[in-house]
């Protein structure tokens, strides 16, 4: 394999949206987001915050009722879509409105949130899937870009290979899949190899170990999630939210400890992060 | 239609009350907010935050039981009326005590909110309706002035003009329905339309695209809610309030992507924004 | 009456004790605070923040369920006694634990406030009585200094002497009621008396209108019960208390406008703001 | 008694550890806490901040409903094991998948604690014990270090030797104490004690009294059992976190009362202050 492109810096520079000036809310795209249950609350709270901070223009979140409470007094700017994942096949839901879909963070890989993707891929919107909504399964009726972000262990429930060996040749092993199931993998670690359904690679160059603690990859796909609304290219949509980050765990380690992150302070230091490649 | 003038940064240091040392928190006014629902708990939150941060003495909120929870750990400050929505039609309530009322972020335009129009509008109190609050009515039995804050799509639903057609001449509709309804608009969006129902018109100048995201519509009816409560004249305090709104957006993206900003956050810039204009 | 000191930034520098180095928790007393309604939650957070961070060792709150959860999201430091209010009269309760005790912010002045008031006078701890603990009544049975913290309706509602009159010689009817009462009065607004029920009467030099604003006095509740619990001399507690908690409002419009504060600003201050009183 | 060293400055620096560039969040480690109950919600907040922001890759809570909201909205990065309390003896439970575990902080000591403790110290992984999980008792069965964490009344209530008697010899007692129990005992106050089972003894040099408030000894069970995560050496890893859970309040008083800090305040001056070993 050749060597894979860097999405550097200066990439996200030239792709990152300029926010349109006479746009309003809907000119930014709903997204959806299900997430959230019982024993996981704090991943829809993440993935929320992270999202409504990436460019969107509104956000309807799915979730269960401890999260409703923690993310109202965490993001109160968010909004919710009650029981969704006991009315999915209600034949009256209208998800026209949504501009982007992300289904799992803090969610089991249990029958109902299989229903809920089963019933979103033909919708035609993009979705990306992360956490319980990460299961060995087909694509085909997919009608919009699908985008996986597993990691290590994750990738190998969704292919049956085992870890080491998926670990001999990561980047191969995302771009073959990729190929084999028409979607977009994020394989996330050091060195997050970004694959695309036709065979286009990248590898991000940001990151730390201070990103290595649980609730991380909520941030990530909620950044995916907001980015997807305001980005016309959603490949640079899913680069430059891989890139930005890992940018913000670079922020922080240059004054605090990586031991000592949390997720959600990505989120924070997103606004003065995303600023410095708008300049 | 000749110019309309805007509202300039020296129209609100000229205006912006000086804070009566003497005054008890009676004296600034009681406001009281209707807002938010199951769906949309954090547009009560932000409202309630927004409001408190505006000048008034004391704010009550009716609200759903999530958004109690969530406000009281986001601004204590805050007190509640219980079920007023349930109540609204019992002769023992007594809005005397109030010194403004805003009805609307987070909830749905059902009976249930009209019914609490209805029943306020005759009591003298100015009046923001917003959102759920918007819907096509007469504001005839109004016995103070009533300010409506619709966006372009919440401007066509009141008055049943298409957006298109609304588009061709906003500053125009907005003076003609605000005289035809006798009611102040605010026709939100780049720009913003303040139009007095005795036709004086003025257009905003502050603002800016990270305003286009859910919520900050929610922050701009608590702030002028606040600001009725502690200006003489209440059109100085739309005014003031939507300026300072978007000086608080302005002052964000300083330093800030406008990608990323959330609806609180302009509040939580407030109180240096709002000193800026005291000097 | 001749002219009334000023309980000076001096004073309290002199005044203000050292924290003993050799001290554990239990050295700087445990607090009782009795606050919290249903429709008003908030008031207990705020009177909880501001005493966990004014001097007291351990505090135990007793308030409605909404308030538990506020709370705990808000000063995780506080730990709670359930339902006090209804076993106020169990036998089995023992207030020996507490050094100090706090009673009112967002309750109603109904008979079980008052009960709770009854049960406590004669337990011989020194006793903040604010909002609705503070209604026509006999301190007879107190064991301990009372403190009663009333703006003037509510002294107006102690007294049962109109508000206007009160207002001809605020200081003289602090200081003849204190005497009566055999309590001590702060009288609060802009020039807080604090008139002991020997007759010695202060007034306070700090604050300004930032402070008239729903909540304000709920934090100044806290405080005042966290300094009684490290102050040797409780006259000073309540003269330091007092003091300081207007010296938060006037760093606070230092740089930010006065319409703006809330009253857990005020407490947010508090360690920069106590701090320079100790150099 | 020959003089105790003290764990120094230097030696944390020399001993913590550079978190591994290649880790995921598999590799630091998964904690799991048991704490919190309807009276001391809080106490859970606190120690899962705490854990979270000390170098452990996930964490899974114990704890009471009251305290899963307030976790979601303070940590939204923690997971829950529901009743875990509850389903203690049930013998599907798997604790393999922990590398270390916290009982205590925010419990009483009642039987349903004692039954977690019997449960889970033949597992074999490090245990830090607190506050309601401090009571006499054996540890034959404990097949990896276990770490008590008394202050001076709970070390009595272990011990049965009365607080006067063990003031005399603090060091002594709880070096003697570590020896005939063989576990790890941090006799917490000023110039905290750190005593292992084979006989080492250390000073904590660091901390202050602004620690003399409820919830800072809930901070430091979080930050044990963070450390015990990413350190390889658990000596070190008790060490360290005493040490810096003291500097923590160290840096709180150079600019702020020491009166007023919080216990969460702690773990917010902890990516900066852990920082500064690291240089
Ligand atoms: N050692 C590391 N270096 C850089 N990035 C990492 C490292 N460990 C984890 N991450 C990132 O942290 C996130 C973890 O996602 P998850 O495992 O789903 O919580 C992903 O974005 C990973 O790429
Ligand atoms: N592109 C924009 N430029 C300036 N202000 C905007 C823009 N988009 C939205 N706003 C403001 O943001 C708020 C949106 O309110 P709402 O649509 O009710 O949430 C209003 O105050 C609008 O004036
Ligand atoms: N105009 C003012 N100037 C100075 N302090 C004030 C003013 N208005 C209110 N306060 C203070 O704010 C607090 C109000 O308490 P309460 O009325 O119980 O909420 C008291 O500490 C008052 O002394
Ligand atoms: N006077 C003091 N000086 C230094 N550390 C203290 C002092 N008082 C308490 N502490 C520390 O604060 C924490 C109290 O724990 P706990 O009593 O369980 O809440 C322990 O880490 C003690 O070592
Ligand atoms: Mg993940
Ligand atoms: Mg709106
Ligand atoms: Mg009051
Ligand atoms: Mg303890």
């Amino acid at each position: 394999m050749k060597e894979i492109p860097r999405w550097s810096e200066k990439d996200v520079t030239r792709t990152l949206p300029h926010r349109n000036q006479e746009g309003h809310k809907g000119s930014f795209g709903t997204a959806l987001l299900i997430a959230g249950s019982a024993g996981m609350p704090g991943a829809a709270v993440l993935a929320t915050y992270a999202a409504m901070r990436s460019g969107l223009g509104k956000l309807t979140v799915a979730t269960s009722s401890e999260s409703i409470v923690a993310i109202s007094s965490f993001v109160p700017e968010a909004t919710f879509e009650t029981d969704l994942l006991d009315r999915i096949n209600d034949s009256q839901l209208d998800f026209n409105q949504y501009s982007a879909v992300a289904v799992g963070p803090g969610l089991l890989p249990d029958y109902k949130t299989e229903a809920a993707i089963d019933r979103l891929l033909p919708e035609g919107k993009p979705m990306v899937l992360d956490a319980g909504a990460l299961s060995p399964r087909s694509y085909d009726s997919a009608a919009a870009p699908v985008i996986l972000t597993p990691h290590m262990g994750e990738f190998s429930r969704i292919t049956g290979v085992s870890v080491e060996e998926l670990q001999k040749g990561q980047a191969a092993y995302a771009a073959d899949w990729a190929n084999r199931l028409g979607v977009t993998i994020v394989l996330k670690g050091p060195g997050t190899v970004i694959a695309f359904p036709d065979g286009e690679t990248f590898i991000n160059p940001t990151g730390n170990s201070s990103l290595a603690k649980g609730g991380t990859g909520d941030t990530l796909t909620g950044m995916i999630l907001g980015m997807l609304c305001c980005h016309d290219n959603w490949r640079h949509a899913v680069l430059n939210a891989v890139h930005i980050h890992g940018a913000c765990a670079d922020e922080w380690i240059r004054t605090r400890s990586p031991h000592s992150l949390l997720a959600h302070d990505l989120t924070e230091l997103l606004p003065v992060v995303m600023n410095s490649f708008e300049k």
